[in-house]
C-alpha cells in the first residue's frame, strides 16, 4: 500500500478568485490530513489546490496531459510532474489514482472527471460544481456535494477506498 | 477527406427497451443519410444504433476498450472492430473521430464522453439523456437536447463539423 | 466479427522511394487479398501503404495521434479517419486493431509498435525493417522478415489471428 | 520544476536473479543519487528498482496498467501507486515522466519503452538489454550501454534532460 492516503482534485485549468481560494482550501485541507493531493498539474483549481497543499507541507503530484513541459507548463507546487502525452485521456488516470476525488468548479473536463470515477465507483465530493439532475441511479449515492472546503475534505476522507489503490 | 461524414453515438452497454428502439432508429437515420457510425462497439445502445445502421446499409466502427475480442466482446453489427486495450480512455477516441455526437440514455461512460465531446468543441445531441443545470458556460451552445430520434439525427446532421476530420 | 480481416501496416510518416514503393506494394496486395488497411494515417509508409490500398479498391483506416485534422493531418487515402488525441499512445490502438502486423521500414515509433504487437502475441512481419536480436525469447516465433512486399503479404495473411477481433 | 530529478527505470514484470540484483542497485544508486524513481509499478525488475530505492531512504512512484489495485497489483516498495486503466499505454507515461530511462533486460514490453522514449528524444541507459542494429539513425546517440548498475545509474545522470519535466 502506497505511503499516504492519495485523494484527486480535480477542476478547470481557469478559474476565478472565489474557486482559487476554495480550491487553496482544499488542498490546506488535505494535506494537514496528511493525504497526497493527485491533480492534473497544470493551472486554476490545480494550481490553488497544489499551492495550499504545498503551503501546508504536503505532497503534491500533477499527471499533465502534454508530453512534456514544453507542451503542458507544470505549476510551481508540484512535488512530483508527470507527463502522459495523451491528453484528456489523462483525466482517468488523474480520478483512478485517488482513493476518493474532490471536484472544485464545473468545466467541462471536471464533468468528464466527475464521470469517470463515478464509473469506476470512486467516491466523488463536488465543491461549486455540477449538480446532475439524470443519472442512471448506479453509484449515484457515491456523488456528495459539499458546501465548504472544510466540508469537503472531511467528507472526501470519509468516502475514501483507499484499498482501491493497494 | 474521410469517405463518409463520421457520426458518433454514445450510450451505455446496458439499457432498456425503450432506448433501444431509440438508438436503433438514430442508427438507422444516421446511415440512411449516408453517414458513418462510430461508437464503443459493445451492447446496449451501441449494439441497438449499430443494428439499426446496419440494417439501412450502413457502415458501423466500434471502438472497444479491450485488447481483443476476448476481453470486450463486438456487437454483431460492426463493419470494423478496432480494439484499443485503454479501458474507459478510449470514450475519448470515441467522440473525437465524429463530427458531431449523439447520446442516448444517461451513463456515467455516457456523461463522460458528453463532456469530452464539449471540451474539445464537438456538437452533442442528447437523447433521453443527462440534462446538465451547471455548465461552465463555454461551448454550452453546442449541447442540444432532442426529442425524437429523427430530430436527434436531423440537429447532428445540421450541427456536424466535418472539417474536423479532414 | 468484422467483415472483412483487418490487417495493421506500420512504418515512419517520413520514408525515400524504396520504402514508399514497397508500403505501396504491400497495401495494394492487402486490397487484393480483401484485407481492411489499418494504419496510423499519417504520412510516409502510412500514406503508401494507403494509397496503394485505396488504388486497388479496398478499405484504409486511419487511427491518428491527434485530437483533429489540424494536429494531424490525414493523408489522402482514408476511407475512415479515426482521431485519438492520444499521440504516440495510440500506436498500441493501431497494432491491437490487427490480426497481424506488417512493419515496413525502421524508425522509433514503428519499432514501439512491433514491441507492442508481441507483447500481446500478435504475429508480425518485418521488411526493411529492424533485426532484433536481442529479445526474451517469449513470442519470438511470432516475428517473421520478409524479403519482399509480396512474400510480407503472404506471410502476414498466413499467420493472422482473426480470432482475436471477434 | 519538480522538487527531485526523476528517473524512469523500465523492465519486465518477471526476471531471474541476475537481473533482480542489477534492478536494485540501479534503485539504490538513483536513491543514492536523490533522484525519484518513477516505473511501471509491478513486480520483476520493476519491484527490485523499487526495493533498492526504498532501502536507500528514495521515493519510488509506479504508473500500473490497471484501473485499481485489484487489477494491478502493486509492489510493495511503493510510495506513490498511480492507476492508468490503459494497460500498455501507460508505458508511455513511464517514459515521457523521466529525465532519462534506464531499461534492465529485455522483454517485449521494455523495447516498446525503449522506443518511445527514443521516439521523444529521451535519453535511453540499457543494461543487460536490447542491442539495437537497424536504427534510423534519429536519436541513436541518446541510446547507450551500460556494463555495471553502477555506470548505468552514473549514464543516466550525465544524459538527464531535466527540463522536459519542468
Amino acid at each position: 500500500m502506497p505511503e499516504r492516503l492519495q485523494i484527486a482534485v480535480v477542476g478547470a485549468a481557469e478559474c476565478d478568485d472565489r474557486l482559487r481560494q476554495a480550491a487553496c482550501a482544499v488542498g490546506e485541507g488535505l494535506a494537514r490530513a496528511g493525504a497526497h493531493l493527485i491533480c492534473g498539474g497544470r493551472g486554476g483549481v490545480m494550481a490553488a489546490a497544489s499551492r495550499g497543499a504545498r503551503a501546508a507541507g504536503g505532497l503534491v503530484t500533477g499527471i499533465l496531459p502534454g508530453a512534456d513541459a514544453g507542451e503542458s507548463t507544470p505549476n510551481d507546487d508540484l512535488s512530483l510532474a508527470l507527463f502522459t502525452g495523451m491528453g484528456q485521456a489523462r483525466n482517468l488516470s488523474v480520478v483512478l489514482s485517488g482513493a476518493a476525488v474532490i471536484a472544485v468548479g464545473g468545466g467541462w473536463g471536471t464533468l468528464s472527471e466527475i464521470a469517470l470515477a463515478l464509473k469506476h465507483g470512486i467516491p466523488v465530493v463536488t465543491l461549486e460544481s455540477w449538480s446532475l439532475s439524470r443519472p442512471d441511479g448506479r453509484n449515484e449515492s457515491l456523488l456528495r456535494p459539499a458546501d465548504s472546503p472544510r466540508r469537503a475534505v472531511k467528507l472526501a476522507l470519509e468516502l475514501a477506498i483507499p484499498e482501491r489503490l493497494g
